[in-house]
């Protein structure tokens, strides 16, 4: 059995879909392991030809078949790479035909389509990338108003992360402001935050686990003595629960996860 | 011919695959409205009865049948949607089974491997996003040494959403460095840059799409004004060539094909 094979990304565009489509699909095979090659921007015969040329060599290197994975509008581009000895996964190939005749419509077959984004989309995601930043750790309430999200909890748990993320990837305003000591010796929500109560959205985290970031953040500080974790954690959560505050675990999730968890809960 | 039809993404992880995919293939048909329909987590029959409902009311409501693209793993779930009279993009039915037999394995079939990350994958990620925002739009310089790229520009030229993009995808440690009217006087680049020319890459940008854009920030201001885009677009231009800074035109370039571009380019 053979255990390492080249995988190729190719795409006319970034290679986005073709590499999240292919990662998916190749973590259901543990046994292998795979080299990335990543072709974007694939839009000319001649760099058709280098690549085509890079899928023999791996072929020969590996001693056994490539992986290609392509979305490829361009059918000649398509029919030169299929020259090689490989296992091609062509995305756009598999799928346009069934959709043409599901929708009675050609395909307009355009490059890059899904990337040359119309202006006032590409605006809207500046802006909640702007806000996200402008309202990164409690640097300001002023446009709280604004927010279309606010997440809440302690320091460490995922917050800036997962602003970021809503931003620039849904283009989602979220704020968000952390819970600190003064908060937890009140027992009481920052007073800023009470009159966006709908918009709140707590994220909490397992003390062991914010232990360790926090370790390496200030080691062996009061800050992120495990003491100190589970004291911050434990009042966070009273007073998201008493202010009826919806909120999620980001431990062992992934930012994409608690992206898609919160955006879920926000409709 | 129908005009508008639901489209279903339906998925036992986010759904960003389907998502991703969806939206690609779909950009190829003009003449159709797409509404979209998120099903992220479905991972029970219970879930899969809820959702199989909507396929069968969006039928009834849009007199036409809707597209359902999924990424599930588990083989009764599917089984199970597909009791609907819809077009089905099936992404794991569709190239599970060729890899099956090209690597000669079984594939896994566990649900949401994609995105359960390593902990140790999360915590580049992580600090990767932490870097960039310490040292967005030169805050500081102080950890220059660690970047693996800094970006330089004009203001709102791109830098900022490109330097998150680049640290939440790809785990690059992004700086970025704003070009401002003392440098242009001074005509040289600012000098805590120097040490580090092999890590600069320039974004730069129309002047009249700049133009535009910061008319937006400060209408009517000096700085917003066409003839002052000009002019620091010009002097930023050349200042780059003169350094041998490899430089990219953001106009009209999603985030993402910026990120794309460049990450080729530090190859």
């Amino acid at each position: 059995m053979t255990t390492t094979r080249t995988l190729f990304f190719v795409s006319d565009g970034t290679g986005i879909t073709a590499e999240t489509l292919g990662q998916g699909l190749l973590s259901q095979f543990e046994g292998v392991t795979f080299l990335p090659q990543h072709f974007p921007f694939l839009d000319s015969l001649a760099k058709a030809e280098d690549c085509l040329a890079h899928i023999h060599a791996a072929k020969v290197q590996d001693g056994a078949r490539p992986v290609v994975v392509m979305t490829l509008m361009d059918n000649q581009i398509s029919a030169l790479l299929r020259q090689a000895d490989a296992l091609f996964l062509d995305v756009f190939e598999t799928f346009i035909a069934p959709l043409e005749l599901e929708l009675g419509q050609h395909s307009s077959h355009v490059v890059g389509r899904t990337h040359g984004q119309a202006r006032h989309e590409a605006a809207s995601r500046i802006a909640a990338i702007h806000f996200a930043l402008a309202h990164d750790d409690g640097v300001t309430d002023a446009d709280f108003a604004a927010a279309d999200v606010i997440l809440v909890g302690v320091s460490r748990s995922g917050k800036t992360p997962t602003s970021l993320y809503l931003s620039l990837q849904f283009s989602i305003k979220a704020a968000n402001y952390p819970l600190i000591p003064e908060d937890f010796e009140r027992d009481q929500l920052p007073p800023c935050l009470l009159p966006h109560a709908k918009k709140l959205f707590g994220l909490t985290i397992q003390p062991d686990y914010l232990h360790l970031i926090r370790q390496q953040r200030k080691p062996n500080s009061h800050y992120a003595s495990l003491e100190n974790c589970r004291y911050e954690v434990a009042a966070a959560e009273r007073m998201m629960r008493r202010a009826q505050i919806p909120y999620l675990d980001t431990t062992a999730r992934s930012i994409e996860e608690i992206a898609v968890k919160l955006k879920q809960a926000l409709r």
